[in-house]
């Protein structure tokens, strides 16, 4: 049993808190938040306790890992602290909205040897797994052209968008991780482009709503992804990988499977209203992984034995980000940009990237 | 090329003339129709010549094969003067109404060894074709269920039904010579009832419009037909097939590839209209099979060489009527009814039967 | 909170145990098993306690509902204990497999009016929600024409058979019974045929595998159901409802949504493997169902203020064996059977049909 | 009727030649190419005549329009002459390969005034045109992101590369038409990027065979483009445009309407094999348009009385291709270009541009 705190009883911390409850290998103790009310009543509800302290949470002698899903500017802070207490971590993304202070803050948890998983939840969707085995498989042969779409469904307030690091960092950079994990290849360029369309006054923030994104993979692939903010028709997110011998499509997905044929017309059900409705298996299956790799760990007075390998890590968070980066300069730009992954986080024996 | 002449102007008329004048191998000559203005009209359209009696039609030294699309209660006699003058014979179900008239007719004809295919179009539909490949090749294993739905689109008007022979005679009877096509089995037992729910008139022709039919095959297998008159939603046919290791479905047609996603909803294209929008292309494929066969045949002076095999037969067209007369004496009586195929028709070593 | 003790602790009883569990309505209180080491194991899984005997369970100072999830032959006895106790009762199906049996059960527990829902679990599936939705709404007319088919995937055991009252009481009875709910009618007569196809020694036992069952609806509406034990290809279970203006489907269930392009096919993810896959979500939807129902009734010394609607009553699994009892008959007599309602149960206050 | 000569006796030639013959309103006249064997076969098979000489061809007391369907450097020589002669013509993209001769060839022809039409078959598609119907209706609202893919199927040889324009010119050019076409909008800008992945001695011609286009329209909405000359699965092409209300999709098609579910799989029919297959349909539609359009202008002495809108339009030609350069000077360097569609053509009250 791993003792868990959590650290945000926000919303998608109260999604966290449920799966910690219902995972059987998990012994969910604290909940911690800036707002104690909110703490208490997501720990009541989950047969946890709040935390009436940081200290409590990063305590080795009662706690084995903190899932770190408080607001984004505080991420990285955690994750300091529970490498100083020698405690695991799985943290929600990005490590931090700062590129350099992401890296710097990796880097501390890398030399502490931490086990740390980032939260990129989607590679847990059994959909894209089943993606990934037909790429891994050499079932559509050689990977030369991939189409990713997210999309909807609806506009978040200005306030969230302010805070958020733009469409790239903020929803497009799941889809640059789904990107690199697919295919095992770190791209190399990126072309970005968008307007703001469901939402002019994006432009004061120099954020866009709807994008289209062209990345470059090692040999010469290609990557194209569409995000849009807003859809007037649900949640709408798929993947299309074509090889040099076949393709594999991961479909959008239905909300039941009951068809109205009336006047000429097949009207089937539509899609989720939200995307938390589609990805929500992910979050369980997720930290599922995630503590089945801590107990392959073995532990002794708070200090991991080295040799777990736990994935996706901060290497893989840090060069999500890295393109999305390169993705807001090309904005920008115009044109073509390489992505820069430097200076490359020196991977610990903890984890491995892909 | 084969020298036809085509009886019948009326609206089926009008299909096969097309046919007959696009097809490469047919040197399409005479058009009859007890209106000879309608044949006046049918045979200029397609470069053909109104015949002006049946006597011209019956001339083997001008004619080689004889196309009977005239009203159902004459196919009797146009076959049996065919078969006196020896010329090929492309005949739309049934033979005749009457199960006795049509055997004699058939025996009649069959001792003549003239070629004659009867008109069961579905059997070219090339989805349908894939079906038996498939069952053929034993990729589904042992046939053991078998569903057909024939739906709609419309009713039709009362005094069609008044000579149509009634449901299972004239829209079932398709069905049953694709349950026995695609198996290779004759029925041996069938339960039928019905209702008459969109034309509650029907009652006085002793019809139904809404039926439920259940075939039994030799060994066990069965086979459910659902027939209906009138569908609110467009033409609905679809064949599905459950053997021991697999199954196998031919889907209802959509009329296009488009869907529209909105407010939660997805609208596909609908269905085909009607029936013939669905089936159109099996006619022209049904001629080019007859023709075909009939190249294979040596001809001289009219008379045939034997051994020339051409499907569907008459015993095939026997075969299936046996059948619908079978499932109109359950609709009365309220049980299984035995199907009676005898007196067997005598194959001459021009047909086969499946 | 409803305090419930569960009767049972098989495949099914586990599958309750955890629904209950989850429930956060129901104080899951006890576990009663014949075996009691596996009541203990699944009561310890759970939070439950395992109870040494019947009459900690019949004890309405502890407990509210019974949960009757053992073996059929049990059903009868426990029902008629909780209706002496006024203990609520969710109940598996079927009452008793001998029909009278159920019937006096009935009435004896109707008699004490006791809240009892039986588990016609497929009811409280969110896609034929949607269908009776439609149906219900008038969006596809008046009802003409239902295909429902139930297929698979695996042959059970000759010892299962042996005392599962035959395909028409164990399998195609969940079909008669959403044929009821979803159009609001009693079928008046049924006609049945089958063959032991999968597993030729059935026939030993007066049973089948495979078999075709048409029902007739008051006003002429027909119904075909479908069954197989065994299918090549997974678990394949829909339904189809055509009306007068159109028509709606509930399509087989997929197991996910990833396509491969490869060699000119498309190869798409298929079927679940078995039935309890595809029906899993059901069982906690109607559990939540019948808390909800009794939470609306006002509780006093185990006695319930009348007026409580709880669907499905025991008066429809009732009729849902009644036509199990004449599509037995006519899968015997080859005719069609009309179906028995007889002695109607006096629907008490608390129980509603539909 | 129009009487029409063929330039052209290739195999797009010979799909023209089936068409001209069978359209009712055409009477199809002369088949003129440099090799005049083939002229003969092809005139021959179609009932039409060999033309001797070019001058055959643009004679105006015999001819009333022209199908220029040779080989593309001798569209604009047969275009001028046409225009010289007063004849109508539909003419097979592109005017020519070099846009400034193009132009030239184009302002010309308009000068004279003589309906053009060029032949962008796919706007004939019945499923574009429903794709253009919905956004024209408003049905989805402002249209925000469009999605295009172009795949396949089969590399096509380098000798027909070389010629060929590369792969902007000459296989994405009909998709930013009907980007132009379905919007109703002139794309402002345009990325392009790109790999020789199928064949990688396309390098040494400049060219690549696997591309990805973005451009942008006025009032930022963006269109992707995906062209892959092979694919190993199939002909794989369709559209996709979000709007600000709602979704709509032309879906890939498939060659038939069977599935098989075996092994826990679902197989089904796949994808054209080729491009000629999927769009075969469009080129009797787009004649037929041409030819209704002609109908509709009143002719005298080969002199055309003008109002007459004939559309795709050269104007419409020329945009395409003005597109297609644009993004062939992306793809070298590397960031967006600006479209120029300068020096634009007059448009001639003959002809519209959409």
């Amino acid at each position: 049993m791993q003792r868990f705190a959590l650290i945000g009883a926000g919303f998608i911390g109260s999604v966290h808190a449920a799966n910690l409850a219902a995972n059987l290998h998990v012994d969910f103790r604290l909940v911690y938040d800036v707002d104690q009310d909110r703490a208490q009543t997501l720990a009541a509800a989950h047969g946890a306790r709040a935390a009436t302290s940081l200290d409590e949470v990063f305590d080795p002698s009662a706690i084995d890992a903190v899932f770190i899903a408080s607001s984004t500017d505080t991420h990285a802070q955690h994750l300091r602290r529970a490498a100083e207490a020698g405690l695991a971590v799985l943290c929600e993304k990005p490590i931090d909205l700062d590129l350099e202070h992401a890296r710097e803050t990796a880097a501390y948890a890398s030399e502490r040897a931490i086990p740390v998983m980032m939260d990129f939840n989607r590679r847990f969707d059994s959909d894209y797994a089943e993606l990934k085995r037909i790429v891994d498989a050499g079932e559509i042969g050689k990977v030369e052209l991939i189409q990713l779409s997210s999309r909807g469904p609806a506009m978040p307030p200005l306030s969230y968008i302010a805070t958020s690091g733009g469409q790239m960092r903020d929803q497009a950079v799941h889809f640059f991780d789904l990107a690199r994990w697919l295919t095992g290849l770190d791209p190399v360029e990126v072309f970005a482009t968008g307007s703001a369309l469901a939402e002019p006054r994006l432009e004061e923030y120099g954020d866009v709503d709807t994008s289209a994104v062209t990345l470059r993979l090692p040999g010469g692939a290609l990557v194209q992804i569409d995000c849009a903010r807003r859809t007037g028709y649900g949640y709408d997110e798929r993947i299309e990988i074509m090889g040099s011998t076949g393709m594999a499509e991961a479909r959008r997905h239905r909300t039941g499977a009951v068809s109205r044929y009336q006047a000429g017309r097949v009207i089937d059900d539509g899609l989720h209203p939200g995307w938390f409705e589609r990805v929500q298996p992910t979050y369980a299956a997720a930290l599922a992984h995630f503590v089945a790799a801590l107990d392959k760990c073995a532990l002794g007075d708070g200090a991991l034995i080295e040799g777990a390998l736990i994935t996706p890590s901060l290497e893989d968070g840090l060069k999500a980000q890295a393109i999305a980066e390169a993705a807001m300069a090309s904005l920008r730009s115009g044109r073509t940009e390489t992505i820069n992954y430097e200076p490359v986080l020196v991977p610990s024996a903890l984890h491995g990237s892909a």
